[in-house]
């Protein structure tokens, strides 16, 4: 169930071009909400994220997102501006918000222009208006409108009792390609919309999403690519009972909310473009977590790794082979990896393992694979999945 | 044929342990040379990395380079050292060479130790000894030793004609993943010997290996990936009738040694693991040298863009999507993108092309891409190869 206040709803408007897909979704909030984005850092900025980046800077209290699948409008000039612009014109009025008040998303094909005609997309939004609600079906149809190759719904709730009333944070997420997010700015065709009733400002909200996705959204990579539309919005409503929170209140809501945007971003690797394997990859004590991070991205990047596990085949060479060209200096003789439940490399030689059993442990659907470099007291943990002849299916003809 | 004075050979040593797979090559110069390296900067160097690294650091004539394939010996710790030291010393034993004066390297499954014994592996050495010679059979003989996933043999000659005689330049090269080499340390596993039989003092062929290297080798990318045991290896025996060369004659000679390594080069992009397109980017007009580099490689590395040129599709969005995260600054209303003959994409807008013919410009077996920046002067080329189901099929099931 959605947060106090809060309707959402998704269409099939025409904009993807693809008959019967929902293209088109709205997240609303029945007063105007405190709200904070996290947006791609790719220099080829969609026009949708150029839009919010602006709105957000000049406005306070926002009403919601309209958001669409199937055309990026990204690498669009002055006219996808525009239309962007448009769009959330067109959403005010209709659903009679404030000017201004709506932010946008877009995710698909980077280059086309949408597909709206002055004449036909009002009434598509009208359509969108009779069909918003708080609904389990009204969730489901605005998070399908986002989907582009996910290939399931990826969304969360969570409930946190105070002592005055509860608070609830329900968040969805999209992505399933062109994922490797860097938010405070982020990277890949992943849209985020996370709706709270919490009361909480703006500025507040900025500082717990940036930590929040640093934490779950930076931390997850498919294919390394980043896109120009990555997209993370909050908005927090203030229509929980519980009014302004405490200190240790907030430390508790934020807590949720990082526990939400964790699972989430978990959810985008398993959802990964031809994905058959979920990848948890930690690395611990490094002498930085800067430096965890850093070997933690070159192995969840690494095609030889991702291929390897695709292939259930507990090729630790790879993975040491990555940490190797991250950058980060460290001493094999101290390094130990550990792949599912096999322990593969031990103070920088090869322990010898059953095939079998390393085969049989990487045959599962969730694999963790750790590498202790023992040489200070920082880890990192990064989300990604396998690589399969599924992604070369999917995006060897993606466009055309 | 090979440079005046060389010799070279392959054999079936068993060290792959693959039955009838020639896996054991050497290249010697009937005289000491001066000889010059490259190796990986992975973190994780293979033992026959350290060993070569060390023994340059102390000698100045060379005799020539053993290699095997099959197995990396990387990550063996002071056993891997031992064994690379042992081929090495049974190497001169047999071929009757001065102490330390061979260089090794080696190719194949990383943490796996030699398959050496004291007993049998001195009779492989005469056995290669008595196979090596100068015939085009023993060239080809000697690169098959050093192939691994290579599916065909890259090797190449130039002729440089000078007033007092004729300089040759031989030249092969292994690879075909794990590339992604940055030599001065490169990376990948990638394996190149270069024979001339020109007069070059070993600090003089150190630098001209590094600058070309640098502009040749470097600018290759089959999966981002860095080996632990990349290695290109130069020598000059003096064998040509020319004697010191003058600076003019200096110039020609480099000028044909950079060819030379290009085009090897190149070819390790023709081979790459799954390959069917080879790929060449060219960024134009950046403001510094670097960053056009850095945006070459980023595309060059994109599996989005390089599974777009497996599907032959003109997917440009995937270009400037990992042009816009390479880190380079740049302005999108000023950037231009050519596919194969297709210009793509114009001052920061969409061109109308046909699919059709874009579909045909890309179906070639050699494509070039161009993004015109037209923000400063400088350029920069990469080379690749598209992303196939051959891939996944050659790396999800390479070590078992």
């Amino acid at each position: 169930m959605l947060p106090k206040g809060f309707k959402v709803g998704g269409i099939c408007s025409g904009l993807s071009k693809k008959e019967e897909k929902k293209d088109l979704a709205i997240f609303i909030s029945d007063v105007p909400s405190s709200a904070a984005g996290v947006f791609t850092q790719n220099v080829a900025k969609a026009a949708p994220v150029l839009v919010d980046i602006k709105r957000l800077k000049t406005g306070d209290k926002f009403s919601g997102v309209i958001a669409n699948s199937g055309c990026a409008n990204a690498c669009t000039g002055v006219k996808g501006l525009e239309d962007a612009e448009y769009i959330c014109s067109v959403g005010e009025n209709i659903f009679e918000l404030n000017s201004g008040s709506l932010l946008c998303a877009s995710t698909g094909v980077i280059g086309q222009y949408l597909n709206i005609s002055k004449d036909a997309f009002p009434e598509k939004v009208k359509l969108l208006r009779d069909n918003v609600g708080a609904s389990l079906k009204n969730e489901e149809e605005a998070v399908l409108a986002v989907m582009t190759t996910d290939t399931f719904i990826k969304k969360l709730e969570k409930e946190v009792v105070f002592k005055k009333g509860k608070i609830k944070i329900w968040g969805c997420v999209k992505g399933a390609g062109m994922i490797h997010p860097s938010l405070r700015g982020l990277h890949a065709t992943m849209l985020s919309f996370i709706l709270t009733d919490a009361a909480i400002e703006s500025s507040t909200l900025q500082e717990i999403l940036e930590n929040s996705a640093d934490k779950s959204f930076n931390c997850v990579s498919i294919d390394g690519d980043t896109s120009t539309n990555d997209t993370v919005i909050a908005l927090a409503n203030g229509q929980s009972a519980t009014g302004k929170l405490s200190k240790e209140d907030l430390t508790i809501f934020i807590k949720a909310f990082e526990e939400l945007t964790l699972e989430l971003a978990k959810s985008v690797a398993k959802d990964g473009e031809g994905a058959t394997k979920f990848i948890e990859i930690e690395i611990k004590n490094a002498e930085t977590k800067k430096d965890a991070r850093l070997i933690a991205a070159t192995i969840a990047t690494s095609p030889l790794f991702k291929t390897a596990m695709f292939g259930s085949d507990a090729n630790w060479g790879r993975i040491i082979a990555a940490a190797g060209r991250a950058g980060v200096s460290f001493e094999l003789n101290k390094v130990n990896i550990y792949i599912g439940s096999i322990h593969t490399f031990k103070n920088g030689f090869a322990l010898n393992f059953s095939e079998e059993d390393a085969k049989k442990s990487l045959s599962e659907k969730e694999i963790k694979v750790i590498v202790d470099l023992s040489i200070g007291n920082e880890s990192s943990k990064y989300y990604t999945c396998d690589f399969s002849y599924g992604y070369i299916r999917i995006n060897g003809d993606y466009r055309s």
